[in-house]
């Protein structure tokens, strides 16, 4: 049983920051969501890789419990190339080979298609729309999207959103999809969008969940290290969604603690390079900083 | 007695905005600082105004308990100009003119000497500093600052700093003040510099208090309609003071509740133009918001 089921990119990414660089490292938006999510359940990817696509990147996402059986075989990998300036705020991009993702046709096996939770993290909004067709039962859908395809594929966009129950955004998105500057009417804009909640993820400052009648907001983790940020909002998501699925509750208060646990995966991914950081994250680790979060937001 | 005593500007403010505009409206940091300590206790405020400063605002500052004893005479009163963008995150200069505030010098009423705690708002470093040393015995020096005078008088401003108990200043300022743009890094330069806390100011992302061994993270009230930011950093230092000064406790849970209470003012403040909503909220009002914020931040 894979659950959640996770579409997204595997890729190879070569990053430089200020405090280091990588080549061809394991990257991409499913890579790092199912590896959050497994903290929490067994997810099943759904993506496409090469096949110059190191065998022990797939042993390791089954040593984790990751189902890999939807992950497709291609050509070519592909492959990120970015950098991080000082403020470490934005990935600058300096290359994207699509190879294999360009004819990427998404094959769902069978057992996958039991899920009764979907995360689409970002990746062609066509292709997330056909998972979302091809799960028969599912109880929530999360979508999770970035700049480029409300740049390029708007109108494809607000069709899946629209079949979503949680979008996820960052809130320069959200400022650019919905085309105000107001993070409040941006939100009260997607919410009529999607059946249960919209969640704005803030970099540093943390994150907004915003239900018909709550608004919650989480804070940013203090970090004084940030080595690498690729990958944080996909590790949001995935942590989101696989507590979700774990406690099978998508209860405003629910979601208050799965928000807080994809900021504390986020917070710990920042910490190493690529997803090096999360390998070494243990339950208690994460435990400790659940309480963190509770303690630096506590008002009496 | 007038307690806190707040040093600062008193300005008439022409300010634009892309929901309206206001000419020679009442402005300036101890303005807004004095009203929003109002709430809380009894300020005092060291200024100068001009000739052409119109006597109901003196009026209106005394019906909120203001003592205005400590505000100078001068020739001209000082005016500042300046506009928002779309966004509302940044106050545009258009115009400033010092006026009497060139010439001005501190002059401390006897009654204002007894004064245990003291609000250094944004004014010249080297007024801050004659503030501190003409309060007889005061127990908490909460300081503030602008970009400004980081740029201009930065050897005075740390000179300043290292007398204040707290510094309060903004994100952007942080950042530049101590040649980082992390802000965790940033604060704990800081720390070594004042004797009790930092609270660096968000803006629509809340407020950050470090103290030496805990963290504390106020989230932005969710302001779905914000029509002039300006003075909402003086109006937080302000209610900060005004309810440490009430409540006689600067340990770090109180400070808490006064970066809380902080936060509600500032976030009243930004719903009308200048000052004028602050007039109009009550006690009622704050402690709703305060309960609000409490709500917002729950994590079970």
């Amino acid at each position: 049983m894979a659950d959640p089921v996770i579409i997204g990119t595997v890729a190879l990414d070569s990053i430089e920051t200020p405090f280091g660089k990588v080549r061809d490292a394991l990257g991409g938006s499913a890579t790092y969501a199912s590896l959050a999510a497994s903290f929490f359940s067994k997810p099943g990817i759904l993506s496409i890789i090469g096949r110059d696509f190191p065998k022990n990147h797939i042993k390791f996402f089954n040593s984790r419990g990751i189902d890999t059986a939807g992950i497709s075989l291609g050509d070519r990998t592909f492959r990120w190339q970015g950098f991080y300036e000082f403020d470490m705020n934005e990935a600058k991009t300096l290359r994207t080979e699509l190879n294999a993702l360009e004819s990427y046709k998404v094959s769902v096996p069978g057992h996958y298609k039991e899920a009764k939770y979907i995360f689409l993290a970002n990746i062609d909004p066509e292709l997330q729309l056909e998972v979302i067709n091809s799960i028969k039962n599912p109880e929530l859908i999360v979508m999770d999207t970035m700049n480029f395809w409300i740049g390029h594929k708007k109108n494809q966009l607000l069709k899946t959103i629209k079949k979503a129950d949680i979008l996820v955004l960052n809130d320069g998105e959200a400022r650019q999809l919905f085309g105000t500057p107001n993070l409040v009417k941006a939100a009260n804009k997607a919410l009529k969008m999607v059946s249960k909640a919209v969640i704005i993820k803030k970099g540093e400052h943390g994150a907004l969940l915003f239900t018909d009648k709550k608004h919650f907001s989480a804070p940013g983790y203090p970090l004084e290290n940030i080595k690498d940020p690729t990958g944080c909002g996909d590790t949001f998501g995935g942590a989101l969604i696989g507590y979700i699925a774990k406690t099978k509750d998508a209860g405003e208060k629910n979601l208050r603690k799965a928000v807080v646990y994809g900021s504390i995966l986020a917070s710990y991914n920042a910490e190493g390079f690529g997803p090096e950081k999360l390998k070494s994250v243990s339950h208690e680790d994460i435990e400790k900083r659940y309480r963190e979060f509770r303690d630096i937001t506590e008002i009496s």
